[in-house]
């Protein structure tokens, strides 16, 4: 089947990431999408520069609106940022015809009530997963996966700078202006972060959630807007001595009376997982009469994760112009004739860490004897930890353990973290540990993961 | 436009929760969906008993297959649970030509292959969404939301039950017994409740999420699984103790070697979110190469939770077979035409709780005084915590102080959380309270939600 003909507006950071990514996972995406997505003309500032992203392929133009005009393309993808160009480029793209894919908040925050009229006249999509909270995929979630429910709120960590300078001032107990500046240094925060800490760049994000959760117009206007540059060290300790977490926060509710759209520093309670959302990353609670509370946590920002939210909304606009509706999406992700035969792992053939707890017997080199048959096995311990016996809280084990008689007969509790090893070879020395005569046989094992 | 005709297989738990969902949010579901969505006909077992959920305008059958072969019926929802009869019926109404959405995780699992192939052939669509940790929409946030992701791993808490037992043995220091037990009173365990904390449960849901992810058919008898019957609270404490928490995981990864598909309890380290995720509450963290770790979170069963994504399910094949592709799912969520103008709060309008830090003259009746203001204008405090005045942590706090001369000029710190109160009446008292005497002009304060 034909491929599928994209122009970019724009190869920055996030273009270069959506190049990257289609290029990489060519194969996979194409086995989803059920077409190949190609990159045919990118506009960019200055087309002699070099590029990290190879542009092979690529016809390069200075004027976003050669794309949005040219007949070859099928959908634009909008990663010029701002408003003004943008705006007239994406109203041009519409009216011509195209389908848009756009990362621009602003423009959807501020503009979007009037794109998507334009863009229901003329029957084209206008897709902008990528314009909140990076790769969560939290409009597709909102918009289709809760579409059985009411939604009564939600809240959310939507900006992942001042997540970080909040959360740096808790962790390292910095000031303001010291997290700030950190943010800075790892480019999480811009030389002029006036955007992102005085709570505009959440406003946005917080407009247009609203909207698809509430069934209302973009209204960005009526977001109340706080930053987080009055919070202090002092009030983050006395907060957290409480109980509680202070977190950037976007809400959105409805009340009996109206809506509540509003963003602001916030204490939340500390067992809340949205509490627990640290540094850059992002997260939205969703509160909703069928489904109760359910959250989506993941990259709010950055190359590769936003990219990964525009290429998901490529692939969404190709499923939709490409396939039968009645076989819009694959049952399993991929074309059916794509499916593959990857091989699978037998348990023996995994690689994991392990926890494992032995009753021992009190007595001079046996200690030795078990780290040595780990040493002989390769299998790095990475803790060791011998309690006295447990005597309440598993008395069980007790009865099982062999009394053995003319010898010293008390027991402790050994309890090791292995490092990862092939789940073959941890059972060998598994084997040879229970052959010590002074191990009891009731020896305990799970696996453990970092998940990292 | 024509309303969609729905059949259901099966009024128990969720057929119930369905019927209430889709009664409850007909408005929000038909302006999302663009069409009305009827259910027409029910198969139960006993079609003369008496049901708490209304079967007004629903005829009733004891025959599925009458359903399934009723030509007036364009989706059919299977709910009876179960291998044989649902499997008949499923293949029936897909040679029908019917589109199916189902919550059937055996189904899918063990026979999907089978029932996709018929699906492609006859060019209808079969939706499983419900099939997997109930509410949350994680078939799609995988199948479109991460549509440019090649995925590397995902390990997910997808057995509310097996979740719900190590959650209670490490809570309350009970054994298994006692936790299985106190689940099955509250009927999150079956009175049969090995097909849960045996990991079959969790196996089938792991086989379905596998194949989504890495674009393999569904091969069930490949799955590694052991289930959470032999861990004790004494490795419960320990694993607390080394930095970590037993989970029951269901894991899936590829390897340069093949894939590993296992379900076991695990260690997980206690930092991770995953590792946070207690009770019956569901929760799957997805590591994908262009957006990193995303993490969806919610409830894995229940009658609403899983209704919330059968309804989805239902309102995805409306849109796919009404509306022009071009058009598929509204900008909004909402068809354009049924955007409301709900009224929207200022911020003085909202009720919210708050805490706030005050620096006052260590003078007797001061706090006295300060409550008052608080108990005049109807506000509770929920805490009130003094303090000595902060040296090291904000000393910029003492020099906004003010001297005062032939009076006891030491300070001390007040932190005070209120209860929820609207913003308007707060903020008179705020007043009030800056123009105590004893009070210091520098008054922090900061909203406070508990999100429940």
């Amino acid at each position: 089947m034909k491929a599928v003909n994209v122009g970019l507006l724009g190869v920055g950071t996030v273009g270069g990431g959506t190049l990257e990514v289609l290029r990489r996972n060519a194969d996979e995406i194409s086995a989803r999408a059920g077409r190949t997505i190609r990159v045919v003309k990118a506009a960019v500032r200055d087309v002699t520069r070099a590029r990290s992203v190879s542009m092979d392929g690529i016809a390069l133009t200075a004027d976003p609106f050669e794309i949005v005009g040219d007949p070859g393309i099928d959908i634009v993808v909008e990663l010029l940022g701002g408003e003004d160009i943008a705006k007239q480029a994406v109203l041009q793209a519409v009216d011509n015809g195209k389908h848009v894919v756009t990362a621009n908040k602003a423009l959807i925050a501020l503009h979007g009530n009037t794109i998507f009229e334009h863009a229901q006249r003329r029957g084209v999509m206008v897709a902008f997963e990528a314009a909140v909270a990076g790769g969560i995929p939290i409009i597709k979630s909102i918009r289709e996966g809760l579409a059985a429910n009411r939604i009564e709120w939600l809240a959310g960590i939507i900006n992942g700078t001042s997540n970080y300078i909040l959360s740096m001032m808790e962790a390292e107990g910095s000031d303001f202006d010291g997290a700030l500046k950190q943010a800075q240094a790892l480019g999480y925060a811009e030389a002029d972060p006036q955007f992102d800490i005085a709570g505009t760049d959440a406003a946005h994000k917080l407009t247009i959630l609203a909207s698809i959760a509430f069934g209302i117009p973009l209204q960005f206007e009526r977001v109340y807007v706080q930053g987080i540059t009055a919070i202090t060290l002092t009030d983050i300790i006395y907060a957290r001595e409480l109980g509680y977490r202070i977190k950037p926060l976007g809400l959105a509710r409805r009340t009996a009376e109206g809506l509540e759209l509003r963003v602001h520093p916030t204490l939340i309670p500390q067992p809340c997982l949205l509490a627990n959302v640290d540094g850059v990353m992002n997260a939205i609670l969703v509160r909703a009469d069928a489904v109760g509370t359910t959250l989506y946590y993941g990259a709010g920002a950055g190359a590769e994760p936003t990219a990964s939210s525009v290429v998901a909304d490529l692939v969404d606009v190709v499923r939709a112009i490409t396939t039968d509706p009645e076989n819009r999406v694959p049952h399993l992700a991929f074309q059916p004739g794509l499916l593959a035969a990857a091989p699978m792992l037998s348990i023996e053939q995994i690689e994991t860490a392990y926890y494992m707890r032995l009753n021992v017997l009190n007595r001079p080199g046996v200690l030795a004897a078990i780290t040595k048959i780990f040493g002989d096995s390769d299998i790095s311990l990475e803790t060791v930890l011998q309690k006295g016996f447990p005597k309440d809280s598993d008395p069980e084990s007790r009865s099982r353990s062999r009394p053995e008689h003319g010898k010293s007969n008390q027991r402790v509790t050994i309890i090791m973290l292995t490092q990862k090893t092939r789940e073959r070879n941890f059972s060998v020395a598994l084997k040879k540990l229970s052959q010590l005569e002074a191990v009891d046989d009731n020896i305990v094992r799970i696996r453990l993961e970092n998940l990292s």
